[in-house]
């Protein structure tokens, strides 16, 4: 895991760019981590598009979601969606909010994504909806305003996501890799229930699978796997962040597996999925 | 902005080249901009695949859609669409005529194209459709006559974009960005809509709604920050336009967004999506 | 036009990639050439996958379907669809077999393809079904026999393509550039006509709108335009044929469109779409 | 043929990355051979995503699904589907289990996928469902009991594959190359049968079509055309397993088709599809 700002910066710009790849991020979305050391802090990048994100980017924002220091770049508009979810959600440390292809005619037609397969359980049982109009009537649909936040922030409340009406979605995370793979599996498992509905049937987990499988999505040894598979997937698409010769050996050395990790007994009764 | 004639013909090979690699053109289809200082004429490529297009292959035209200078080259048979539309709309700057896959199936089944989602508002809240057998009876569907393209420039009206039925559409913008912008939104509007409708339920925005995110969609950070990204996916591609040593390097300064604009306070209450 | 043996080969490579490159073919299916100089011959390459198809790949067959020189290579082994093509249809320069991804749902409900925009045209207004189980009862689905390939080619009758049931299509041109363009727009109009079903209704064009667009479609502009375009795509793939020197400058000579054609104040009245 | 285990390995890894690079598999899914010489011991790649498997990733375990050699790498925990179905049919030699996305909609609809093509023909006639829930109750859907693995072995009985509800599916096949074929048809099959089910109507290939087909998709020339099709994909992909240069140079050959295979008469008279 990345323990100083610049290893948090990079891996802010990796997440950027592999939610991209990845299909979830196109020109537009965002995606932030909590400041390590102080939780009234959290890292953002400038407005730009995800899969161009540079380490050197990211900015620092307060909860209120003011930069730490006078900012000349150009911000993304929708910050406060980070800073009021942070506020409200001291276990998150990471948040992605975007417009994914796969998401977005659930968000148009009204239509709950429920978990139909066990990675899909990563969003957990039900996901709310958050319609801009109810309380705010006819805007622009982005989320600018405090109260906005703070009111989408409520929508949200302890769930992994929630669907944005005619928008998109946020999700969220406890840790940068954790926000990476639920917001993947959440728009594969969308694809998957549009496709089984077409079928004429679609028959969600029930509550224990997906209390169960969803744990096992969190696993250190699943998010380890998925993190290295989409970074090569990056990487053969030539959109590794830029890097000092320094972190991006750093950087490799975090994507690779090791081949051989030290011997535990332990290890051999694992079980991994 | 591009304001030199060279700078022009260079914007608009990229265009194209661009709205092929999204997925709006493809053997097909054609892009042009009025001239900038002679609002009588406009530019347009020689026939030939817009992914293919150089700046040496764009040409002058009169509104009457003539070749400005004794023209050699094949030149397309519907460039009327663009003479009509720029003598009907002086308002208009740039017009794309297309064949998308995402919008075929809308001008086959005659189902309307309505804005679902925040960058669909980019089309206007209703869109018209022309038919060409209406008024002319059975044709090869080509649009090649003067009174041909007067029909379909009636039936664009004051519209963002007008539903070709059986053949494609047609979109207009204010500068070659916002046109861009639009054909690219229009068609994952067009995807999203289907995919609502197959969930059974396709609720579209208010007219609140459309116009207020109508006029986000248009502000410069915002087809700025497009722009990038479609340069970047274009040249990831390897299909950026030839151009001069000169002319690419002014066109790369184009492309890239400043990691440090010059400061102005004012930059910091903006807001951007 | 290629016009000796060895430009035919290239030709039949370049078809067989170009045709793979853009979903029509996959592992299976095949194109073959009639012999330029003997109406009585055929052209067909050795059974391997399209995409791998070099000039030397390519033989010569009788009518019969039978290899002219003594052949120790892997035959494909339903090269009567080409040869029961010929002997039944003098018009037809070109075959090709497919099982393409857009056209199996229609082989499967037995639901006929019509033309649902211009370019779809190239296949005509009613495209016949031929069931091998019909005649045949039940087989492996290939056609391998002569009287099999007889009851193909009566299917197809004077049309330019025949659906075959479960397992594909076969199409027809009289040159191999129209049979290219004809493959790959049916392939856009079945995808456009399944959409648009879904979007509650097909409307086909009226018949005098499939023979005008139809005719527009053999243009050599057109099908130029299009040859030029599927080849940058195919040589941006890295799957141009491997050829010598000489007719590999000859190709690419062929591929390029004339920057500057030789003028001709004919051409200045041309109409192309 | 491979038939050193040096070979088998890196044959194991050329599987696992052809199938991710054809859709079959992505970062989860696992193939495995059961070993050439000994039928009471099977090859598995340690924990890792399929398209990064190197032939050293490769362990031996028995069919208890224990390491032969005390493992201190991260194993499958799902490695008792590959051990119980070994244990249940000796006739099997490769195991896959995937999660295609042109499957789950069928594993969670409840819908069997039937044949609907000829090379659909490869899954045979019906496949049966294994629903986890029915004999477990709630668990986290993976297969890690030795018990859950005999139960899936049982539903899976003498078919090529078995659907898992929820999860994904497991194919089997007499050697690898029929494996790897077999799963991808097994998606092609899936996702034209969801189409034709959105035209209207499924017809499923005859039982004697089925079996007749199914028998032409295991010819050696068949598989070994695929083979050759998928690795010049992977290849294309810049994905093909590292190897040392004897064993890459071995591997080469085992990829290429024979320009000049050694003239048989027989060859002469055989049929290939």
């Amino acid at each position: 895991m990345a323990n100083s700002l610049d290893d948090l910066r990079y891996e802010l710009a990796l997440a950027s760019r592999m939610l991209a790849n990845e299909g979830v991020l196109d020109a537009f979305g965002h995606v932030s981590l909590r400041h390590p050391s102080d939780p009234g802090r959290y890292l953002l990048p400038r407005s730009r598009s995800p899969q161009l994100i540079e380490p050197s980017d990211v900015l620092e924002f307060t909860l209120d979601s003011e930069p730490v220091r006078p900012a000349i770049e150009k911000l993304f508009a929708e910050r406060v969606i980070h800073g009021c979810i942070y506020e409200a959600r001291p276990d998150v440390m990471a948040v992605c909010h975007h417009h994914a292809a796969a998401v977005l005619p659930f968000a148009i037609a009204g239509v709950p994504i429920v978990p139909v397969f066990h990675l899909g359980a990563a969003t957990g049982e039900d996901m709310p909806f958050w319609d801009q109009q109810d309380e705010f009537g006819d805007t622009n649909l982005l989320v600018v305003k405090p109260e906005e936040g703070r009111s989408l922030a409520r929508a949200l409340g302890q769930h992994p996501a929630v669907l944005m009406t005619h928008h998109g979605a946020t999700v969220v995370g406890r840790d940068v890799r954790e926000l990476v793979s639920r917001s993947i599996f959440m728009c594969q498992n969308a694809q998957f229930q549009l496709q089984a509905h077409m079928l004429g049937k679609v028959v969600p987990l029930s509550s224990g699978e997906t209390r169960l499988a969803g744990t096992i999505n969190a696993m250190p040894n699943v998010v380890g796997r998925t993190w290295e598979y989409w970074s090569m997937r990056l990487d053969l698409a030539g959109r590794l962040p830029p890097a000092g010769a320094r972190s991006r050996k750093a950087a490799k050395l975090k994507l690779a597996a090791p081949a051989r990790p030290p011997a535990k007994s332990s290890r051999r009764k694992q079980k991994h999925p």
